[in-house]
């Protein structure tokens, strides 16, 4: 009955997606490195799908995270991400990373006010993506209000040309002020 | 496996709330009205619990929410906020309202400063919701990122001497410019 009063039309699941590591996926994993706290599992491949609630294979583990509105990015901002973002899966985007971060209590303790300084004036998070789009795509999936072990999943496809480029956009933002508030990352790298 | 990953004690469950409309509970159903858009099923009882996965009974419904930062408030409205707000579960506060809000497309499109500025600027909704604490204690709950059928979940708790002070405060929210944004409300009040 609940069911008539939820009509499918109204829910949009493409917008929740599991990131499941394990035996079999699209994605071959290159490496798993712990960059701030702890590691996640080595599994061989990375299958990025629709959200399901379906129970994991023995030696996998699935990371959720769902599309959301911008946090942070002002007008000005969102239309220069619209004017050149790039999509995935463009044949050439042979490389990807996925990245999921977790940011401390104090930072989630902040205003908005406050995020958004430390977050564009202090650390230019949106200006020093920009600088590396089309070549770096990317996409952010939050996951902290499904209580993951992760706040964030940052998903990044490039061309192999583009693995340098890429190398630096990471290093530049690992650098900002904004990284001191991150307590866990993994760096996943991965080859289509 | 994959809960050696995942330990318990880094997952607060007791953020996620189902809000379940049915046969029992601990709060009465008064009244279930639409404000904008479909209404939901009239039930006897609501129950407010931990979020689960649990099979709803027929003639049931059931809207999940999670309590969040704080997306709009800034650092002075913040600490006026955590300076006055009234808990939830006070002995006197035997009525209580939960009134379930979705906002239209055009709302999600729009940047983070344009947000705010329909929020707090154009319609002062921290502004006017101090006014009524702590008679009128608050609690807000996510949901649309849950591909819930609304977006948010708004809970009142106050007391029956409050109650014309509370029809005040919806009645000046409802007025805003924010509201113009919404797409469907339905009001659903309750008595301990």
């Amino acid at each position: 009955m609940a069911l008539t009063k939820f009509p499918a039309d109204q829910i949009n699941m493409t917008e929740i997606f599991d990131f499941v590591g394990g035996g079999e996926g699209q994605w071959k994993v290159i490496s798993i490195n712990p960059v701030i706290g702890e590691s996640l599992e080595i599994v061989p491949f990375l299958n990025v799908k629709p959200g399901t609630q379906e129970k994991l294979a023995e030696g996998s583990w699935s990371l959720k995270g769902f599309r959301s509105n911008l946090r942070y990015a002002e007008k000005a901002e969102k239309e220069k991400l619209l004017a050149i973002q790039a999509n995935l899966g463009r044949p050439e985007a042979t490389c990807a990373a996925l990245i999921p971060i977790s940011k401390n209590a104090e930072w989630w303790a902040l205003a908005q006010d406050e995020r958004r300084k430390i977050f564009e004036a202090d650390s230019k998070h949106t200006e020093i993506g920009l600088k590396y789009l089309p070549p770096i795509a990317r996409k952010l999936y939050h996951c902290r209000d499904f209580n993951e072990p992760f706040d964030f999943l940052t998903w990044f496809e490039y061309a192999p040309a583009h693995a340098d480029f890429f190398e630096e956009l990471v290093d530049r933002l690992r650098k900002t002020r904004e990284w001191g508030f991150v307590e866990r990352e993994v760096d996943i790298r991965l080859k289509k």
